[in-house]
C-alpha cells in the first residue's frame, strides 16, 4: 500500500460521507478515478436506489472527456457482482478497461463478499484490498451490522450532568449541555434512520425528533407506549410535533388505539422491536429517550453521551434497571474518542473491555 | 514583550515546576538569566524557606564563571523587596548589576505587590511585566488563592463512572478508573499539601494517602470525623495506614477521644475546617473523600474528575447532598481541560459559568 494510494482513499472516504442519512440500509460508498497520478473523476452514492459510486465517478471523467481506459480506480467497498436495483459495478468496471482498481474493503455481505473482486481479477484487473480499511469499516459500522445481522444498528444517546444525570428529580432537562452539543445530536439523527423515544418523553417534551440541518432526510420515529398513552392523549385533540413529518411507528400492547392514527405493532420485548425494525428495512436507531436506553442496553452497538458541565446531585439516572454490586462485574465500554463542544463535550464508546478490566 | 522573551519564560515557568510539592506555601518559581542571547543560568525555588529561585539562577551563572553583569533576568513571579526567610532578591538583583528583569505576574499578596518592581526600577533597571502572565497564574493558583484569603486552595478529586456514580449500592468502587488514571492522582497529591478524607473512607479502605512518586515530600492527612470512630477503632488495636507517615489532622466533635492518637480539633463546619487549616499553613487540600466533597462543594476551587469506562446504573452519587430542582439552577463548573488516560479520562473544571447558561 503506498501513500499515493491512501491520500486517494482517503478522498474516496470523504466522498462517500457525501451519502450520510440518505443512502441507508446502502452503505456509504465513494470512488475516486485517478490516471498518470491525476485525478479524473469523482464520484458517491447519493441516495438509496440510484447509481452507485463507481458509475458516478466513471460517468463524471468521461463527461469531463477523459478516457478510463488504463486507469485506477479507487473505491470503499467491494464493487458488486449482482444486479440489485442497479446493475453490477463490477461488470461496468470491466467494460470500461479500467486497469487497477484499489478497494478500502470487501463486501460484508457474507452471500456475495469477494466475488465482486474474483470477477475483476479474473477479467484480468489489478485488485488490491484493504487500503484504509479500519476507516471504511468505521464509516459503515452500520451498514456492516444491518446485512450481517439483520438487526439495526443501535446507539444510545444521552445528555448527562457531569455527576451522570439527565434530569433533575422533577423532571428538569432543558439545558444540560450547550448549543454545540444540540448541534451535534442534529448529526447524529442524519447518520441514523430511525430516532426511538420512549411515550413519556413524547407526552413530556412534544418534540419533533426531525432533524434540523440542511440537507437531512426525514427521520422514521419510533415511539414505544406499552399502554397506548399517546393514542390516548391524541383523542383528546393533543397535537404531538412528530407527526408533522416523516413515518412514525408505534410498539405497543394496545395496537389497536393507534388505528387512524399511526403504524403500530403489538411488541413491546427490546429485542423483537429492533428484529421488527429490521424487517422494515431500518438499519440505525438512535435511541434518545433516556429512560428507555437502559431497556436497550444490551443490544447497544454505540454509545454517544454528551456531557454539559453541570451538577444536579440527585435526580434521573439513565441506567438505573441494572443492578451492579461490585465495581468489577460491570458493563465495560471502551472509549472511543472524547470531543469538547463548547462547555459540554462528547464521548463516544462501543461495548466492551479495555485496561480497567485488566487493572484488578 | 517579543518571541524570544516568551521562550525564555517558557523556561522559567518550566524549571519552577521542579518545586512542585517542596516549596508550599511558597510559590513555584523559576528564573533564567539571559546575556547576548545566551542563557547563563537558570534557577528555581527548591524547598520551602531555602533560597529563591533568582538567587539560584545568580549564584548558577557565577559557578559557571559567567558575569551576570548587564544580563537580562526572566522570572516568574516579581522579586521580593522584603526580608523572609531569605534576604531580598530585589536588592540582589540590583547589586549584580542585571541590567533588564522580564517578570511573568507580580505579587498577588497586596502589602506586597508591586515593590520589588518598583525598587528594581528606581535602581535604573528597565523591568518588564506581564510575561506569559496567564500561565503564571495558573502555575500559582493554590499560592494565590492562600496568600490573598487565608484559606486553602480546594480541589475534589473523584473517581466517577461514566453514569456517574463514586460506588456501587454495596460501596464497591476498586476500580472505577485505570492505572494511568490512578497515577496521574499521584501527581494531584504531589501538588497539594494536604489530602482530605472522611472517617468512613479510613475505616472502609484504610488508605495510606501518601505520595507513591519518586521525589513527593509527606503529606498531611486530614480526617474528618465527627464522633471519633477512628479514635474508637484505634483504641480497638485496629492498625490505620495512614499514620505511617506525615502529619495526620483530625476535626472532630470529640478532640478528647484522640489524645495520644493523633493532633484533633473540635471544628466539623467546612468554612471552619478550612480556616483552621489556613491557620496551620496548609495552602492545598486535595479531598478525595467521596461523601465529603459534597460538604465542601462550595468552597471548592477546582475539580478533577476523573471518567472510567464503567456503568454501575445504581450507587453513591457524589454530590447527593445537593437539592436541584430546575436544570437552569444548578452549580455550574467550567470545563478547562479534558485528558485521555488510557481507557479513562480527566475532566478538570473550575466553579463558574459557561455558554450552558445563557443557553435557555
Amino acid at each position: 500500500m503506498s501513500s499515493e494510494d491512501e491520500r486517494f482513499m482517503r478522498l474516496a472516504l470523504e466522498l462517500a460521507k457525501h451519502g450520510e442519512g440518505w443512502v441507508n440500509p446502502n452503505p456509504m460508498v465513494g470512488a475516486v478515478i485517478v490516471k498518470d497520478g491525476k485525478i479524473i473523476g469523482v464520484g458517491w452514492h447519493r441516495r438509496f436506489g440510484e447509481k452507485h459510486a463507481e458509475i458516478n465517478a466513471i460517468e463524471d471523467a468521461k463527461s469531463k472527456g477523459h478516457d478510463v481506459r488504463d486507469a485506477t480506480m479507487y473505491v470503499t467497498l467491494e464493487p458488486c457482482s449482482h444486479w440489485g436495483k442497479q446493475p453490477p459495478c463490477a461488470d461496468r468496471i470491466i467494460r470500461e478497461g479500467l486497469r487497477r482498481v484499489v478497494v478500502a474493503m470487501m463486501d460484508p455481505n457474507p452471500l456475495v463478499s469477494g466475488r465482486g473482486i474474483e470477477k475483476m481479477r479474473k477479467a484480468g484487473i489489478e485488485v488490491e484490498v484493504g487500503v484504509l480499511e479500519d476507516d471504511a469499516r468505521r464509516l459503515n459500522e452500520i451498514f456492516i451490522k444491518y446485512v450481517t445481522t439483520k438487526m439495526p444498528f443501535v446507539s444510545i444517546k444521552l445528555a448527562l450532568t457531569l455527576d451522570g444525570f439527565i434530569a433533575t428529580e422533577t423532571g428538569s432537562s432543558q439545558w444540560i449541555t450547550g448549543e454545540r452539543a444540540r448541534l451535534k445530536v442534529q448529526e447524529l439523527r442524519r447518520r441514523h434512520m430511525a430516532i426511538m423515544v420512549g411515550a413519556g418523553t413524547v407526552l413530556a417534551d412534544n418534540p419533533r425528533l426531525n432533524c434540523r440541518l440542511e440537507n437531512c432526510p426525514e427521520k422514521v420515529k419510533v415511539v414505544l407506549d406499552r399502554s397506548g398513552r399517546v393514542a390516548g392523549a391524541v383523542k383528546s385533540w393533543k397535537k404531538f410535533r412528530l407527526f408533522e413529518d416523516g413515518r412514525v411507528i408505534f410498539f405497543t400492547e394496545r395496537p389497536e388505539l393507534f388505528e387512524g392514527i399511526a403504524e403500530a405493532y403489538p411488541i413491546t420485548e427490546p429485542g423483537e422491536i429492533l428484529r421488527k425494525l429490521g424487517e422494515l428495512g431500518i438499519d440505525s436507531v438512535l435511541i434518545e429517550g433516556g429512560r428507555i436506553a437502559c431497556q436497550f442496553l444490551s443490544y447497544a452497538d454505540k454509545f454517544y453521551l454528551f456531557y454539559g458541565p453541570k451538577l444536579f446531585g440527585r435526580g434521573i439516572k439513565p441506567f438505573e434497571c441494572l443492578n451492579v454490586e461490585n465495581a468489577n462485574e460491570v458493563p465495560l465500554l471502551r472509549i472511543d474518542s472524547i470531543e469538547r463542544l463548547g462547555e459540554s463535550f462528547l464521548v463516544t464508546a462501543y461495548p466492551g473491555g479495555g485496561d480497567v478490566q485488566r487493572n484488578r
